[in-house]
């Protein structure tokens, strides 16, 4: 798809189909409610977090082709949560209904092999990266890029599951058999200063519109805060965002697409960590503190309807609820600054994403 | 249920059923869903736009005794989003599920001349107003109260509808044939120079916390622009929330209301028009504009939690979109300060409210 396409612009009424039912899923489907669009929610699992905000559930797996065909048929326009999803699943629905973002993209966004590759042909740092099939090849990879490397699977791999530092050579064999796996790459770890993330979003007209850079802060690999807008300067907002917008022209992407960086002191600045093609946790202040949201601005751009403001009011900052914290709600509610948001699942599992909190700051002069 | 009475504390995972399929009850479901709560929709009607958000529906009438019982049955609360429910109803209802607001609100509210009755009893000024069964007790009526009078059924009226103006005597006879009822008040027609109403809300544990006064603007008879806070100076906005307070201390209310005043240059300043014992359509506005939305206010007091903050964020502005008026969703979504909500109707009848959008304006010093 490029600029010049055809748009295919859904009115009110017409059905988004989401493949994922997590909280992402459950946030978009609200969002497409309030532009008056049925959402149509396709899950293997259940008890999801998105049924609950819908009327319209496939409860099939993702590899049941004529569950697919059904699905495909039922909806206007296909989107998703997720980006683990089969590129087979998304091929078979391309033939019946338009899916956004593209296979093309999910194939590239799948495999941090592609990736680094794909941002690395476009001129945009990465960390250095070899990939390898054994252990003896990620020992090769090792002594060319210098210690200390992250090991990390090419594919599946979130919240630092999938990934294993080696500091030490002594270490490599415990970590490459941790990973189980043999489509593996090696990657020189980068002291870096602050992660930062943006959210592009790119229309069917080509139009783009980034959200402010956010500060990322994680904790036990997964996210505990984001700050918006991260504190770095002006300048280097802008170039984070250039760059954000520079992947989602240069994939012809539809949709909103988040770009994650390390940023260093010394050149080059930033380095693309990855990109996740869907509205991603970094984001979720924008429900707030924007006049469109990272989940209205997707359904806007999958439904070829124009692209939203998304300048920042004053400065948010968004706290992830993971596991118990989600039994603090009283305090959340009493907090006049808290906008306090659960996903609607029943166990609090540790380390399980269960909620968040979104809290306006004053500016700073 | 007293200030002393025993809290019903819910928590996620809990079911809130909603008797009404509106977009009052759509916009009631997302915000209960922000929270983690379940919603299931009771709604005689195809197609209403409450059910596109919820994965519970009872499609059933109101008098479907064996319905609403096995309704009362799956729920753990049960609240309404329009006050023409019958009384019945909710007494069967309240059996087996709590009920809020209380039937004992529903009646008060249902008929006009016992709202106005108790609303005169607490000392709160309405117009002068005679109940009447026939068009000679009518006339009666209007001689005592001086013309202009309006006629109002009792019960089930909105939006103009079952009213009439009588400038002359000689137009009584037409007025009266067309309400079709002998359930009738006869009010004293109040020169006003601004409408305005409160939203209130009363908590399990007897919290109040209102809104500010929004300024309404009606075209024909239907709701056009809510202006918050209203053009009054604040000593009168600060009184119009006292009344709003009095009324919902009184009634010992759970949720939100609605109190609509005519406000006069001339003493009494305010009068109450009508109350609704719900969330309303001049509240729309703090979705955007407050901390807490009317509608998130509502399932906070429903479900026994504290209520949230409802300090105004600058000025707003929400302009219904009736009918046609939904055709204009391209110019409101390019819009930076229009927040565009769609109720998900398929058919824009003239009259019919198809959404609605809010936009928050700069402070008027």
């Amino acid at each position: 798809m490029s600029s010049s396409s055809e748009i295919m612009k859904l009115s009110p009424g017409a059905v988004i189909g989401i493949l994922g039912g997590g909280q992402l899923g459950r946030m978009l489907a609200m969002a497409a409610a309030q532009l008056g669009f049925h959402t149509h929610i396709y899950c293997p699992d259940e008890r999801n977090p998105a049924e609950q905000v819908t009327d319209r559930l496939s409860r099939n797996d993702y590899n049941d082709e004529a569950a697919l065909v059904r699905f495909a048929k039922a909806v206007d326009v296909v989107t998703y949560e997720f980006e683990n999803i089969p590129v087979e699943s998304v091929e078979i629905l391309r033939q019946h209904v338009p899916v956004f973002p593209s296979a093309q993209v999910l194939r590239v966004s799948q495999d941090r092999l592609h990736e680094k590759d794909f941002l690395n042909d476009i001129g945009i740092a990465t960390a250095p990266y070899v990939a390898v099939a054994t252990m003896d090849e990620a020992a090769e990879a090792l002594k060319k890029i210098g210690l200390p490397v992250v090991l990390k699977t090419r594919r599946f791999g979130y919240d630092g599951k999938g990934q294993a530092i080696v500091k030490d050579v002594a270490d490599l064999a415990d970590a490459w058999a941790g990973l189980k796996s043999n489509d593996v790459i090696v990657e020189g770890f980068i002291p870096f200063d602050m992660e930062i993330s943006v959210l592009a979003a790119r229309g069917q007209d080509g139009d783009i519109k980034c959200f402010d850079p956010a500060e990322n802060i994680h904790k036990n690999h997964i996210l505990d805060l984001s700050i918006a807008p991260a504190r770095i300067n002006a300048d280097l907002r802008r170039e984070a965002v250039d760059i954000a917008r520079h992947i989602v022209a240069e994939l012809e992407y539809v949709g909103v697409l988040a770009v994650e960086f390390f940023v260093s002191s010394t050149a080059p600045i930033f380095r693309v960590n990855e990109i996740a093609p869907r509205v991603h946790n970094s984001g979720h202040w924008s429900i707030e503190a924007c006049p469109t949201s990272q989940f209205e601005q997707h359904i806007r751009a999958i439904c070829g309807l124009p692209l939203g403001d998304t300048t920042l009011y004053g400065r948010a900052e968004m706290k992830n609820l993971i596991g118990d914290d989600i039994f603090d709600m009283d305090i959340y509610l009493k907090d006049p600054d808290a906008n306090f948001h659960h996903y609607g699942k029943m166990q609090a599992r540790p380390g399980r994403k269960m909620g968040h909190v979104t809290r306006i700051l004053p500016t700073v002069k």
